[in-house]
């Protein structure tokens, strides 16, 4: 039987290559492993998968009587929904403590570092065993998409020589001009329905009893949403009503700039001002230096709901 | 403002000593660290700080606005009574995945060996810091100590090899003898009131909305409870009645015959037929082969309740 390797609901790059790379490992050490996914993979996900020869990882939603490892969170909201009659052997992460629980000893890989991959690097250092070029490719580019290119604040120096080290063993000179690469694939939103790009990099937060739901995406160039920003305003209004929401935020974030414009529906005309002493003008406010969801914006946002 | 290690309630051996050794590799590495307690030692733990010449950590209860690093546990119910207003920057663990929650990132090392101990141990080897002579002396006691001498089931090879590392740091040769006088203080119990025997190694479990109490005494023969038995199943029929509990478990184990009696009132006549396949006789039980509380009495018991 198997360990199914598994990241978050709406898998970002680094839940579908922390998937990857961890199966990987744990196949070397002799504890047979399957990468799996809870959902699509995204556009940039798609490119890194191609460019380095990877199939899509299976589809897989219930896991009941299996056992898994659980990648990029710890949260029973973005585990299989089934997670209870699942046994989880253990967790790598790099978001705060999540609420899943078990009821037997596991293992748990949890660092204040700017990407699941980074921790799986140092997995594979504790054990000893060599990364194959391509392996070494994707958790490069989950890296560097996690870190905005070393751009966000949750990067770390541990970050930065994990990416060095990947990046000889995946034989890529030229860092920058493969992260800017991603993100090129990232920042190409033409053509895609608008409720689409919401969900894109979406995650409900529970807020004191609120739920919260805060997405994001992020590009090279604001300009590109300049045609659909009313289309999005519209969605997260209509997304809001749908899921029974206190709130949902929509971050544009411009890696190039550094900073964010946030798209607002809330029940509290002043929940900008409160979390980040900005008022909300036209359902907007620009955030300057704001590239990371879960260091710049949820805890300011948790605190305002206090 | 210093990081504060903390164990669990009512400390044991790998509570205090853990706390001891994490709080120096973290002095060690820049971060400075304190190691606190929530409760008293037991004689076992007393004669460990005393063999290798440590005082008794601070006496602690209050952490609120604290940085504090938690080691043996991930339980809510085990950390100060204001973990909420605290920051948890780290957790060291062997048990199951806890209910206790952050708001940051934080490290987590939770692995499923034999001893907190053993994981500070790997730790070291991962900064790449010497371990001194006194402190590799209290890891080595805490690993024999939560691993019976090696006889739990949930000793692992890893808690070998740390073992017999520690021991050629500590200057131990005869880890056996360590251990059995180590296991003469614990088997010590005259002249220690009742109530002090039965909370010594005392842990309330949530078991589907019920609370059950299930209580340790590793001791060389159980003859030395011969005197006193009559006085322990009375004093846990209080405490079930003190702490509104469905049941109270008293497990005597004896660690040279390799096995426990379990001393038993339960709101279930029942509970140990459905949960060992033994039944409950005049509140008592025996288990052969049972050492380990976390990985044979407890898993059965939370089955039995679903
Ligand atoms: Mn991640
Ligand atoms: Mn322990």
């Amino acid at each position: 039987m198997p360990i199914y390797v598994v990241g978050h609901k709406i898998p970002d790059s680094d839940s579908i290559c922390s998937a990857i790379a961890l199966a990987h490992l744990k196949n070397q050490i002799g504890e047979p492993a399957v990468a799996t996914r809870l959902g699509e993979l995204s556009p940039e996900t798609q490119y890194i998968l191609d460019k380095f020869g990877f199939e899509t990882p299976e589809y897989k939603t219930s896991y009941a009587g299996e056992k898994i490892f659980i990648v990029d969170h710890s949260e029973v909201g973005q585990a299989p929904d089934d997670v209870a009659d699942a046994t989880i052997v253990g967790i790598v992460d790099h978001h705060k403590l999540g609420d899943l629980t078990t009821s037997t000893p596991l293992e748990c890989w949890i660092r204040p570092v700017g990407c699941s991959n980074t921790i799986i690097k140092q997995m594979y250092d504790f054990y000893g065993i060599e990364i194959p070029k391509n392996v070494a490719g994707v958790m490069l580019c989950a890296i560097l998409s996690d870190t905005v290119i070393f751009k966000s604040p949750t990067c770390t120096p541990v970050d930065k020589a994990a990416v060095e080290d990947l990046a000889r063993l995946a034989g890529v000179d030229d860092i920058v001009a493969l992260g800017m690469e991603m993100f090129k694939v990232k920042s190409a939103v033409e053509g895609t329905p608008v409720r689409d790009l919401v969900k894109r990099d979406f995650k409900d937060f529970d807020m004191n009893g609120h739920k919260v739901g805060v997405g994001q995406l992020e590009v090279i160039d604001l300009a590109v949403f300049d045609s659909i920003k009313d289309d999005l305003q519209a969605d997260i209004a209509a997304l809001k009503e749908e899921g029974g929401r206190h709130s949902v935020l929509l971050l544009l974030t411009d890696i190039m700039r550094e900073g964010s414009e946030m798209l607002v529906v809330s029940d509290s005309a002043d929940l900008t001002e409160r979390a980040y002493g900005k008022p909300t003008t036209d359902g907007k406010v620009w955030l300057e230096g704001v590239l990371s969801r879960k260091k710049q914006v949820i805890p300011s946002l948790q605190d305002a709901f206090k």
